[in-house]
């Protein structure tokens, strides 16, 4: 089964179209569990399992892994684990190397972690991306990031149209939808009208709900597609960290559950206006 | 002591300007040594035994490491084990992240792994990059790289100047020297040319000589700073897989030592002229 997919049946069974990343953060996981490698992986499991009824997809970022050190991929291989098999992952990685490099990270995301889509940064090129976009692979190419300096380079003008604008025809161009979709920050709902018309066939992911200041209703607003789909809005901080007392598990799922609510809503009132 | 007084002691203690990538591909380590993670280990402790009276910093790129799973940060921390204490590490991982992300990255690097130096992803924004250009760290943003399709992004034209001039002159203006340099591809001597004009101070770290066809003099003459310095021209798979018989701890010293050779004759040349 095709990563979209695999995201389209999680999407159907749970009612969602929400994304839950699952970033491990030492200073704020509850002091309860413990400390250090092994705290992180009882965090993140127990919170996979307070959330698994309420997102479509998980999208673990392998800089919160790393910062483990030698135990890092032990978290993430036993966080993994405890994902239901239905559920896709997004390994959110935001690689992007020369072609003999890039294979490796790709072997690594897809072959040594199972991974069903990895986010590719574009600044190295296409041949930077092509081993991430094919067989039975999925990229999921930066266009605008979440982040407040995304536009220090992505805004920069192209022949009258901004960079970001310019990267998605380009990878449009070069890769089928069934291989490639885009990474659209939910904290800029009027870049994604416009990459919008730019990928109507495309799936975006939009990290920055919550925590980063994106609202879920307008980011899908301004991102749905023509058939009322190809969102998948993401949040980390504001799910994982929704208490930090010993309620936790709790107050995850309620976030989640919230977050996937008023998607949908969002969604059915935009699709109904059409 | 900072990465840019710990490269030049080493450069000098050595007489050596050359850096060696510490990549390994499983299919090409000699057979005699097994196989799996502890081979690579095996392999890459031999590499650097051979070759440290000759290289003035190693790169290890994570992504060769990664595709060993869970065992990746281990090979990769015992790899590390092994490199003469005076001489840097640059850990190539073209991280890019918002940054609450990037300062996770940047501390999985300098604090986890004890990286001098980090190679970093512009695509994101500056922000992205400030975490692994300050306090003691050193990033070395990505400019020109050494791929084929290096020109999809980086030269589209902004402003009539090419996006990765536009990216060097941005990051020379957020971040002082001692703190940032840059990559530029020992394959593209002309763009190299034009970035010593735009960033005269800076360090760059010049991949792509050997396997990907970049020629060290050429490279060398392209890129020297008006001291007669600045340059750090790295071969990865020209060194280590040399010879794949039982001979390739010599193989790759000759190799390493020959590239020492010709970078430091370039340099004498090139310096001479002036």
């Amino acid at each position: 089964m095709s990563f979209l997919e695999k995201l389209a049946a999680a999407s159907r069974s749970r009612d969602s179209i929400i994304c839950v990343g699952l970033d491990p953060e030492p200073d704020l996981i509850p002091s309860a569990l413990g400390r250090g490698p092994q705290a992180a992986v009882r965090f993140l499991r127990r919170i996979v399992r307070a959330t698994s009824e309420y997102a479509c997809a998980y999208k673990p970022n392998l800089a919160f892994y790393e910062r483990y050190g030698a135990a890092a991929f032990e978290v993430l291989g036993q966080t993994l684990q405890s994902i239901p098999d239905d559920i896709p992952v997004i390994l959110d990685a935001k690689r992007g190397d020369v072609p003999n490099t890039a294979e490796a990270y790709a072997s690594a995301l897809f072959d040594a972690f199972h991974a069903d889509a990895a986010t590719v940064a574009p600044y190295v090129g296409l041949d930077a991306i092509a081993p991430f976009a094919r067989e039975d692979r999925y990229a999921l190419v930066l266009a605008r990031t979440s982040n407040p300096g995304a536009g220090d380079v992505q805004d920069l003008i192209v022949d009258g149209r901004p960079l970001y604008e310019r990267v998605v025809s380009a990878a449009v161009a070069a890769f089928p939808a069934e291989h490639c979709g885009f990474v659209v920050g939910a904290t800029y709902p009027e870049e994604a009208r416009r990459l919008r018309a730019l990928a109507p066939d495309r799936l975006f992911l939009m990290p920055g709900v919550g925590a980063q200041g994106g609202d879920v209703a307008t980011a899908i607003r301004a991102a749905l597609d023509e058939k009322g789909g190809g969102v998948l809005p993401s949040a980390s901080r504001s799910v994982l960290f929704a208490s930090r007392e010993g309620d936790y598990e709790r107050a995850a799922a309620d976030a989640a559950r919230a977050l996937r609510d008023s998607a949908n809503a969002a969604r059915a009132m935009a699709t109904e206006r059409r």
